[in-house]
């Protein structure tokens, strides 16, 4: 009997690092085992399929169903896929073992061999391949592809009164009140060997563009209002993401401040209840707790000068909205339902750099109004 | 008479922000002079066309040419541009006096007002007015737009033993030998209020993608080999342009390692010689010094396992190829007229992740080799 899906495992092995190691040694002695015992050796995945991707009313955030699928290695439609991602938990297995990371290219590059004189083919070809199988595998094992060494893209800068203890190479330690105009880059990994200490704050800001949050940097804002201030620099990589949640565990609010348009939406939406692409963990990297601080439509009518600051919607912003109408999640927030009719209503959007307009430290006081009159979205 | 363009000044004005603020206030005294003179108020510029973008071949950069064109404000064509010119002008001096930076976005909105009841129009209705107009004040007053307070975005991480002295707020020390996974995040503007100090080290190596970066950071290369570890992640942008440029300035070798596609030559030739669009800067951002280590399509005779690495070019990718062979930049160098002949001959690309297939630290030993071999291209 193959190895089981994430959610079933009954075991205490972590999902760090360490974890996954020993998940991956369980994996391949399970199919050693098969072998031995004349079974057709097997490991068993969660589905991920747009069917089997559920919106989890309890907890908030987007996940995958209970819907499980097995892989067989005697299946002449799964024996080169098998192959393939057993190859893929070896690469892992060795770099856990060498204590050394790649990405997800560099993996691929390591797998994009012949498979011999005989066989006229490569293990891999394009990474398209092996993306899949990786999803397959952390799924299987139940750790994230962080905690099997692979990195994943890197975005996103924080400062604010807390410490980074990197223990990273021969260790780092850096103080997040010290980062000058530049800030503490997020890296892909924020679990292992990384700790978060004295987070003396009262809030996380997470800022959508990153000129605004150089503006808000400069105002020392994550000073004055004792906040951590994040940027996310567009859409939020996994790193962000998961730190963003983890900071929600220490139990700090998080405020989301992006441009009230299609963009903006949509990464508030990922913060906050995942993404469909990354159901797959999305316990792990949403944040129900956030809430939107702006900018909203409906900021036209606190704000008067506002109403020389907007920009027409596309067909595609109004578009996105209506469907952004039809989604549970969405549509279950009366303030959500009555900002996007308003957007629909006015064909109007507004950039969070139009704060910027009366005077640049205009957009600190906006911010500050928001969260003290709690006239912020669900 | 108004203001001269940059390279015909012949005062002692400094280029840095407070140098920025006294020709800002030359500028408008200059304005006022005519307008008392009964003049037609008039600041002069150098044209930025294509005609007067030239590859200045003892520089070894693209730069602008010798013509200039005055801007008048009684002209029915020129009034409203010089209108928006002085608009954009007072507001940064506003900016140097407030000490606060934002964006040229952030300008924008700032200049995004109604101009009275009278006339139903606004100062600026789209960023694309307000964009060129900054060029023209940047070469007008012979100072970049980052010691006029307008923040370009920034993207680049940097580790390597040296400090970073930054005097922005309260300042902040940093040593860039202690930043764990993240290294530090280069700012837009690396001249204003910081310094660069303790640099030791015996090149910088310039890598192209940040995955790249975080594996050799990983292996202590920088540590190791003594040298500063850049990765502009993808195109350069201005600040990382810049300060390659002062790490040449301080006589350390400047090496980059790309991928060996359009894009990986295209990103090297804009550090090396600058770009069409950043020609009116050519001389601050452009590093001619710097040596291209790879990877190229020379590198499969070097190296066995590379042949199974290849991918096929694009037509795009082989179209760029020959139109690169006609640039006199390029191909006065016989090694870049040998490479980009043989990708045409033989169809092929190659990345640089795809150093990775032998083992993660192959690309160590491939940097080295290169470096000590000479077995870059010029």
């Amino acid at each position: 009997m193959g190895a089981k899906p994430a959610g079933k495992r009954t075991d205490a092995e972590g999902s760090d690092e360490a974890g996954a190691e020993r998940r991956l040694e369980r994996l391949g002695r399970n199919i050693v085992d098969d072998i031995y015992n004349s079974k057709n050796p097997r490991f068993t995945t969660t589905t991920r399929s747009r069917s089997n991707t559920i919106y989890d009313k309890k907890g908030g955030f987007l996940r995958l169903g209970d819907a499980t699928e097995d892989h067989t290695f005697i299946n002449i439609s799964q024996s080169k896929r098998f192959m393939q991602t057993m190859a893929i938990a070896s690469k892992c297995h060795s770099f856990l073992e060498q204590n050394l990371h790649t990405s997800i290219r560099g993996l691929f590059y390591q797998l994009k061999y012949s498979l011999g004189d005989e066989v006229d083919e490569n293990l891999f070809n394009e990474q398209t391949e092996s993306n899949p199988l990786i999803e397959d595998l952390e799924l299987t094992l139940g750790v994230r592809r962080e905690s099997l060494n692979l990195n994943a893209n890197r975005k996103g800068v924080l400062v604010g009164n807390m410490r980074v203890v990197d223990r990273f190479g021969e260790g780092a330690e850096m103080d997040m009140s010290k980062m000058g105009r530049s800030g503490w880059a997020i890296p892909s990994d924020v679990d292992n060997d990384i700790d978060f200490v004295d987070v003396k704050a009262k809030y996380v800001l997470v800022v959508e563009k990153d000129a605004l949050w150089v503006r808000l940097n400069e105002d020392g804002f994550w000073k004055k209002e004792n906040c951590i201030l994040i940027s996310t620099i567009g859409q939020a990589a996994r790193g962000a993401r998961r730190l963003i949640r983890k900071f929600a565990d220490m139990g700090l609010p998080i405020y989301v401040f992006n441009d009230g348009d299609v963009w903006g939406w949509y990464i508030y939406w990922t913060i906050k209840t995942g993404s469909m692409n990354l159901a797959y963990i999305g316990k792990d990297i949403a944040t129900p707790e956030a809430r939107f601080l702006g900018v909203t439509i409906s900021d036209l009518d606190r704000y008067e000068f506002l109403k020389s600051m907007t920009m027409k919607a596309t067909e595609f912003d109004l578009k996105r909205a209506q469907e952004m109408l039809k989604y549970p999640w969405i549509n279950q927030h009366k303030e959500w339902v009555d900002e996007l009719k308003l957007v629909i209503k006015t064909r109007l959007k507004l950039e969070q750099d139009s704060l910027q307009g009366p005077r640049l430290t205009f957009v600190d006081d906006y911010i500050k109004e928001k969260i003290n009159s709690k006239a912020y979205l669900p």
